[in-house]
This record gives structure tokens, C-alpha cells and sequence, in this order.
């Protein structure tokens, strides 16, 4: 929207319970934890066909996590009590996700939402002026 | 130092008083404030063959700037009394700094500062490993 070619930046706010799809993009990430605390679930990537069980990091506030490219992630605010904020970076936009439905679902069966909900106002609005 | 090729995230802090250097460099910025105030300065890119006088922005916390690329600029802390903490996240890592001794310094003049100070730690264990 503010016509970044090379990064783009968001603050995600995460209620008590809360979590990202399991997803995956092809774009280096890096985010850093402002507030809360939660649990991050990487799967490294592999050549199996599906991500698999997930390695768990904990994360809280001023932790810093970089997800490699492709690799498949999902982020949970798992403390009841308090959000979970984090500033993601994330390189190529805009972000193109792929989401699954479960650890053991096949790569290829993952589906593609985009525009991100984030992006939806923008794009819609930049389709139209094409018009 | 983290393998990152796209993105880097650094997190700086100025104590009262204290400033960047006036300096460009050719990859996207985008920072945000997490803690106390002060003031950005930004020549906008033209086609003159210095960067002059600067538009002045005054930041604080949460707030967010997009530098645009080759764009000269400066960031001052101007609060006497507290910190102002920054994270700063730049493309096409590592980052090339030119410097300007002052606004009226021809842009042919800036000096590369290469390796900035936090990648010369990382730069020289990476010049020595392929001795």
C-alpha cells in the first residue's frame, strides 16, 4: 500500500488462545516479539511431502525468530492471560500464504489465500484503478 | 551472520542526544518506534547534486517511516531525558551506508561506510573462513 517492493512490515496482535493458520511462504521472515508470550511451531523443511512434526520454540517478549523460506509455521498465544503482539518482516510483497489444514497434509494440498486479509483493501483497490 | 539474503532487522538505541550519521543507502527502510521521541530528518531524492535542506518529522513511539531508497536522512534522539529505541528493518542485506558530512555535501562525495559497524564483527569471521 505504501509501495514497498522489497519488505513489508506488520504488528500482529494475538488474544489469549489464538494462533496463525499453519502456513508457509516463499519469502525470508523475521519477527520479534513486543509483548506476551506463545509458542512457535517450525517444521523444517525436507524433501517429505507433508511438514510433519513440528519443532517447538517458546517465545516471549524481545525474542526474535527468523523462519526460513518455505518452511512451514504456525504461531500460538498460548499464555490465558495476556495478548501476544509481534512485528513481522517479511521480504517480496505482498505475502503470498499457503495454508494447511494439518501437520501431516500434503505440501501440494496446501491452499493458496491471496490477497492476505491484510492486503484484501489494497489489491481490491489497485485492481480497480487498472480499470 | 543469520543467513538472511533478503531482509535484516536490527534494534538500536540512541541515548539522549545522540544521532545517526546524515547517509543514504540504496535498499528500503522501514522503522518503528518502540520507545521515546525525537526527530527524523529526510531529503527527499531530487535531481540536485547535494541532498539540502531537509524535511523535518518529529517521531515517537509507534510511530513508522518508510525511508525511501537513496533518500539522504538522519534520525536525532531530542528528548533530553529518555532513550529512543528503534527497530529497523532493511532489504538486501548487508546494508552499504554513505555518509555526508553535512546536507551541502555533494552526493558524489558521501563516504561508504562498508562494513557498517554491527556486520564487521560478522564480515571479517566471513573474510577469514574463505582464506
Amino acid at each position: 500500500m505504501h509501495g514497498l517492493k522489497e519488505v513489508e512490515v506488520w504488528l500482529q496482535t494475538f488474544a489469549p488462545g489464538t494462533h496463525t493458520p499453519i502456513h508457509r511462504h516463499s519469502c525470508e521472515e523475521v519477527f520479534v516479539v513486543l509483548k506476551g508470550s506463545g509458542t512457535l511451531y517450525l517444521a523444517p523443511s525436507s524433501h517429505s511431502k507433508y511438514p510433519g512434526k513440528p519443532e517447538e520454540f517458546s517465545v516471549f517478549s524481545n525474542s526474535t525468530f527468523h523462519i526460513p523460506v518455505n518452511d512451514v509455521h504456525q504461531l500460538w498465544n498460548t499464555n490465558e492471560e495476556e495478548d501476544l503482539q509481534v512485528l513481522v518482516v517479511v521480504s517480496r510483497p505482498p505475502v503470498k500464504i499457503f495454508i494447511y489444514d494439518e501437520w501431516l497434509m500434503p505440501h501440494t494440498a496446501a491452499k493458496l489465500k491471496f490477497p492476505y486479509y491484510w492486503d484484501e483493501k489494497w489489491y481490491q483497490s489497485t485492481a480497480k484503478d487498472e480499470l
